[in-house]
C-alpha cells in the first residue's frame, strides 16, 4: 500500500482585480482611455459592435482605430436576444481566429448591450483559454447591470443563459452617452434594475427614484440627477457583486427579480426584454412578501406608485401559477436544491426564503392581477 | 466632471484547491473515494465513459452505481483525437442538460484519456457557468499529464485546443490498474511525457528511466517500480503548474516539446498521438540546444539512447523545417509575441529561448534526419 495512497493537495491563490470607469465620449480621438489596456504600438484589435450601435457610430469607432494606428477588424453583430445563440458564440470565434490577436496583450473589445457582451465574453473566456477583454456598454441594461460583473452566456437548448463563464474583464468603460440613441422602451428596461438595487438594498436610490426617476428616463439620464443615479446604481451593484464574485454563495441579493422571470423569458417564445421580466417578478415576489408581512402595505404601495411613476411596463399577460411553479423548480437545480428566493425585508433589506407553496404563488398571481387591473399601467410604446 | 470619472476597483481573492489521490480499484463497490466529493443521498451522477473503458468495464462501472443506489446517467464518449470535436461538446452538453444535475454538489465524472477529459472539463466550465467535475484517468497520458492539470479543451476551426478553459476540477483519481487493458502504443505515448519531465526537470526521474523504463513499459506501469515512476513523474508536473496554474507565466518548462509538436499535431491529418509529436519536438529540441552548447554530446547521446532503450517511436517523416518555421510563428501569437521555446540547459534544467532562426531549425531538421538513418527507432505496433 506504500504507493498506493499517495495524495497532491494542490492550492493556489488567484487575484481578480478589474476596474469599472466612467469615461464619456470614448471613441473622441484624444481619448487615450480605451488604449490604456493592452499594446499600443504595431497592435491590432478585434472588435465586435451591437448593429444598433453600428448604425449611429460606425465613423467614429472606424476613425478611432484609424487614427491611433491600430489594425482593427470590426464585426457587425446582430441586436437582440435571439441573437445570444451558439451559431452567434462560433461565428465570432471563427473570425477571431482568422484575424488573429495575441494571446494577452491585444484586448478584444465589445461595444454593445448585454446580449452582445455576454456572447463577446463568453467567447474571450474559452479562445485559447481565455484572452483579455474590455467592455462597453451601450444600453441601459448593459451600464447597470449585465456589463459591470463577471458573468458571460449565451442560450442553449431553449435555456437562457445555459452555457457561459465567469470571466472578469480588462476593464469597463461607461460612456452615458450612448443612452441617447437608446429607444426609451430599452431605457425603461434597465431602469427596472436600477428599481431591483433601490428595492433590497439602498432606500437612498428608492427616494432618488421617487424623485428624479421620471424626469431621468426622460432626459435618457444625460443630466447631472441622472448621472447621479447611475453612479449610485452601479456602486450598488458591484458592491453586492465583489464579495461574492463567483457566486460561491448562491443566496444573492441581487437575484431579486430573477427567479419567475427566467420562466417568462425562457418558456415563452415572446419579445419581452429582460428588465421587463424582472420587473413582472419583483411585482410577484413584493406581493408574496407582504402576505408573509414581510412588506407593509404601505411599502407595497410605495413600490406599486413607483413602478407607476418611472413608466415602466408591467405585462402581466404571461402570469400565471403553473407556469411559476415550474420556474421556481426549474430554479431549484441552479440554486443547488433550494428556492433561496429574494424578498424584500421591509424597504431597502432583503431575505431569503425555501418555502414557497404554490398556494402562495396562486394567491400572489390573483393579487397582481386585481392590482394591474385597478391601475392602469399597461402602456403602449 | 466631477461625476464623469468615477472609477470603481474590483479586487477578489480565489483559492483554488483539488486533490489529485492515487487510488487503485476505485469502481470496487466497497471503495467510496469516488463518492467522497458531492451528495450522498438521494442524489444523481452525470457520467462520461470512453468508448474503449465503456468495452472492458461497462458492468463494473454501472454495478458500482447501482449498488450505491446513485441515479445515474452513463454516455459513452467515442475514443480518439478526431472526436475531441465542437459538436461532441454540444452532444454532451445537450444530454446534460436534459438529465440534468444540480449545480453544485452533483459532480459531473469523467472516465477516460485526455481527450475525454479534455472535452468533460470544458463541458464542466461552460454548463451553468461551470458545475464541479471530477476526472479518472484511463490512458498513461491522462495519469501523467492531461488529467492533473486545469486545462480543458476542443479543437476547433482545425486548430487544437483552440477553445477551452481553465477549469479545475475537484479532485483526479488515479487508479493505475486502468492501464493494464491500455495497448502498447498508448503505454509508449505517456511515457514520452514522462520523458519530458525527466530531462528539464529531474535527473533521478531520467536514471529511473534508464534503469526501469523499459520493464516499466512491459509491466504496464503496474509493478513496485512502475508505481514509483508514476508518482514521480506526477508529483514533478504538479510541481511545475501549481505555482502558475492559470499561466499568467507563458514560459513554462512543461512545455519542452510541445512548440513544434503542434504543427504536426495541427497541419497534417495524421494519426500521429499527441506524445509521438512531443518525441519529435524534443528530439529537435535537445539537437538545438546541443549546437547552441546547452547540452553537451554526451547528454545528447544519453537521451537518443534513452529513446532507444524505452521503444518509444521516432517517426521523422513530418520533420521538415517549413513546417516547423510556421509553426513557431503560429505558437507566437499564442505565447504572446515571443517564441519563448523550452530548451534543456543540461540534463535537468531548462531555459527560454526567443532567437530561434529558421536556418538553425533547417540544420536540427538535417541532423535528427542523420541519427534516425544510423538508429533503427523505426518500430511497428
Amino acid at each position: 500500500m506504500t504507493h498506493e495512497m499517495r495524495k497532491w493537495h494542490i492550492s493556489y491563490q488567484r487575484t481578480i482585480e478589474y476596474e469599472v470607469v466612467s469615461c464619456p465620449n470614448l471613441f473622441h480621438p484624444q481619448n487615450g482611455a480605451l488604449l490604456s489596456i493592452g499594446k499600443k504600438e504595431n497592435t491590432r484589435r478585434f472588435v465586435v459592435v451591437d448593429s444598433n450601435i453600428e448604425k449611429y457610430y460606425s465613423t467614429e469607432i472606424k476613425d478611432f482605430f484609424k487614427y491611433h494606428k491600430i489594425d482593427a477588424k470590426i464585426l457587425t453583430f446582430p441586436a437582440g436576444e435571439k441573437n445570444k445563440s451558439i451559431d452567434n458564440y462560433l461565428w465570432i470565434l471563427r473570425e477571431l481566429d482568422m484575424f488573429p490577436i495575441n494571446r494577452r496583450d491585444e484586448p478584444i473589445i465589445a461595444i454593445g448591450g448585454g446580449v452582445l457582451t455576454d456572447v463577446v465574453g463568453f467567447v474571450a473566456s474559452s479562445y485559447r483559454r481565455g484572452v483579455p477583454h474590455i467592455k462597453i456598454p451601450t444600453t441601459l441594461m448593459g451600464y447597470v447591470d449585465a456589463s459591470v460583473g463577471i458573468k458571460s452566456g449565451i442560450n442553449f437548448n431553449s435555456n437562457k443563459n445555459r452555457l457561459g463563464s465567469f470571466e472578469p474583464p480588462k476593464k469597463v468603460f461607461l460612456d452615458r452617452t450612448f443612452l441617447t440613441t437608446l429607444p426609451k422602451r430599452h431605457i425603461l428596461n434597465g431602469v427596472c434594475e436600477i428599481l431591483k438595487l433601490a428595492i433590497i438594498k439602498d432606500t437612498s436610490l428608492f427616494e432618488l427614484l421617487e424623485s428624479h426617476g421620471a424626469e431621468c428616463v426622460n432626459s435618457k439620464f444625460q443630466d447631472e440627477i441622472g448621472a447621479l443615479i447611475l453612479d449610485r446604481a452601479v456602486g450598488a451593484m458591484l458592491e453586492e457583486l465583489e464579495p461574492n464574485l463567483f457566486e460561491d454563495d448562491l443566496a444573492r441579493r441581487v437575484d431579486f427579480g430573477h427567479t419567475f422571470s427566467y420562466g417568462f423569458e425562457t418558456f415563452h417564445d415572446t419579445q419581452l426584454l429582460h428588465g421587463e421580466a424582472v420587473l413582472i417578478d419583483m411585482a410577484i415576489s413584493a406581493i408574496l412578501a407582504a402576505s408573509r408581512d414581510l412588506l407593509s402595505k404601505q411599502e407595497l404601495n410605495r413600490i406599486f406608485d413607483l413602478i407607476t411613476k418611472l413608466g415602466v411596463v408591467l405585462i402581466d399577460d404571461l402570469v400565471n401559477p403553473d407556469l411559476l411553479w415550474k420556474t421556481l423548480n426549474e430554479r431549484k437545480y441552479h440554486r443547488n436544491g433550494l428556492q433561496r428566493v429574494p424578498l424584500p425585508d421591509g424597504l431597502g433589506k432583503c431575505v431569503f426564503v425555501n418555502d414557497i407553496k404554490f398556494e402562495e404563488i396562486q394567491s400572489a398571481c390573483k393579487n397582481l392581477e386585481n392590482w394591474t387591473e385597478i391601475n392602469d399601467t399597461i402602456h403602449e410604446y
